[in-house]
């Protein structure tokens, strides 16, 4: 059996942005699909991940990773079913995740792909809250962090989908949480459906002063996914010996000039440990990450949003999107409707 | 015996500065000195220390530690001679450091003091190299930074009291070390009396230059004493997972606007541990730093610099220069010449 068509339609780079990223930095193109060698397989991709570090790929000099050539494919996470294989032990038919790139099809070997259960959850939980959001989001509240039962803990992004995870797992372990969204409707989610003790909207006018109300003591974490001025905002409501797990900077990924923080004087005087990190050099925590993740979402302790938008070619705008914060959970493409 | 006068000279804490203090933030003043209560000696300072963080202690608001309120005597360590005693085990004449304020003579009880043997080094020594100074560099780079043999180490203030001592221990650790220092004069004593593999120089024009050529390629450990403009400097130098202890903000204390730091987008790339500290949370081990520090100066590892000036009514002007960058070392007062 073989569902392969003649051909494959793929995103690439074609322009490196200034700031904000525009659909211009893309082209949607036709290529002919090559024969599998030996070893490989060919996956129809379903969903694919949009997610802020393709960001940090578009730019022009490499940051913790290297950064994307014009004329590549965009990098980015799917999850899709084998439809034809040359490799032993992957079955057609199979569900699979990997970083297979913004296209219908493509061509992977076995040690790319990582199996998935759709009977336990559906397939688009396995790019979000049960596979590398997931994860991140455990690695950088455990494993950085160090969260501890009763602590209180500070999340930013908290409707996205990482930060949506962060202040579950925290409710999960007995802590207050409190988030930061942008937008009314946005704040509601992260109380009413992710359960978050409180949420403070960034855009509102008051917010310096309702994130003060809300740290009352302080907060023991502050799981930091934008950096700039919410960061800068963060540092003075921390308790002493407070950690911050530096998840990401979305907030400065399109900034022309970085934004200068002015507290850093909390971290001496409030002896702060501030650590960036990204997943991929903590492999050794993924397994407890993923099992302690699949028990929360089997106990009814994780829930997810997403904001799916169908069609391939609308990949580039849906990104663009959700840099400005148009999704609340995670933004996938359905490229398979 | 008792050699105790009928009065006592004090400078106490007379306004709060406005950015750099000067000598009319504090009043010498002559008190009379009140008899042992049993279980109290008298202390006459022969040393003191005039450290940056006393700085910190002259503001309106608590940092780490509680500030000063005006009228009460300046907070400062000393090194002096037991010349009263109503405390059994500690007898007159015996050598003592403590947190005993800028003044002539101090009461105290034997919890307040700590022995020191000046057959071993000289009574000022132990203000420095080898009392709380060569403590805060050991718990930076060792307990904090966690220096490795063979590791690329920077250290700002490296003239300095604490910042000589980092580089010194790193070097007896086999690390590659640059310091940072103000002048010419300076960066040449840094190179040539503490042995810092190079030295540069902040106040030259090809400063950034010159320290992204000293960076090879890139520190593992940033001991920082300064903060600002050269913390900010140093992030972009420092190599994934690189850690950076904040020991203190010296170029932030008497500014009146907080220096804004741009390059915190390194912290994630790079995935640095950034964590201040403040040694009395570290007094679990005080006794491995102290006995390594002493190894040192017994194997000639560790020498020291003293900029010295005489008389208890010196120590305000003595204070102002040396938050001005005035001294080389320790920066002390002779109180009994």
């Amino acid at each position: 059996m073989s569902s392969t068509p003649a051909t494959n339609r793929q995103i690439r780079f074609a322009r490196h942005p200034e700031g904000m990223p525009d659909t211009e930095c893309f082209t949607l193109e036709t290529r002919p699909i090559e024969p599998l060698a030996e070893g490989q397989v060919r996956v129809r991709n379903h969903y694919l991940a949009l997610d802020p570090y393709i960001r940090m790929r578009m730019e022009k000099k490499d940051s913790y990773a290297p950064v994307m050539a014009l004329g590549d494919v965009l990098i980015g996470r799917t999850a899709g079913q084998v439809v034809e294989s040359r490799a032993p032990g992957v079955a057609e038919g199979a569900w699979v995740v990997g970083r297979l790139g913004w296209q219908d099809y493509s061509t992977a070997t076995p040690s790319e792909l990582q199996s998935i259960d759709t009977a336990k959850a559906p397939a688009s939980a396995y790019l979000g809250a049960l596979g590398s959001t997931g994860v991140t989001a455990w690695v950088g509240l455990v494993h950085i962090g160090g969260v501890r039962e009763g602590e209180s803990v500070l999340v930013s992004a908290a409707s996205g989908a990482v930060g949506s995870v962060v202040g579950q797992l925290a409710r999960r372990k007995g802590c207050r949480v409190v988030g930061i969204a942008g937008g009314a409707r946005k704040c509601g989610i992260v109380r009413e459906k992710f359960g978050f003790d409180d949420c403070i909207d960034y855009k509102a006018d008051d917010f310096l002063e309702k994130i003060g109300q809300a740290a009352g003591d302080g907060f023991d974490i502050y799981y930091d996914n934008v950096g700039g001025p919410i960061f800068d905002a963060a540092l003075p409501l921390m308790r002493n010996f407070g950690r911050i797990p530096l998840c990401g900077l979305v907030s400065q990924y399109n900034a022309t000039e970085p934004y200068g923080v002015k507290n850093m004087r909390e971290v001496f005087n409030k002896r702060l440990t501030i650590r960036g990190f990204v997943i991929s050099d903590h492999r050794d925590v993924f397994a407890a990450a993923t099992s302690e993740l699949e028990a929360a979402y089997a106990d009814g302790d994780l829930v997810y949003e997403e904001t799916i938008h169908d069609g391939l070619e609308n990949a580039p705008a849906s990104f663009v999107s959700m840099l400005q914060g148009g999704n609340v959970g995670k933004q996938l493409i359905r490229i398979v409707t």
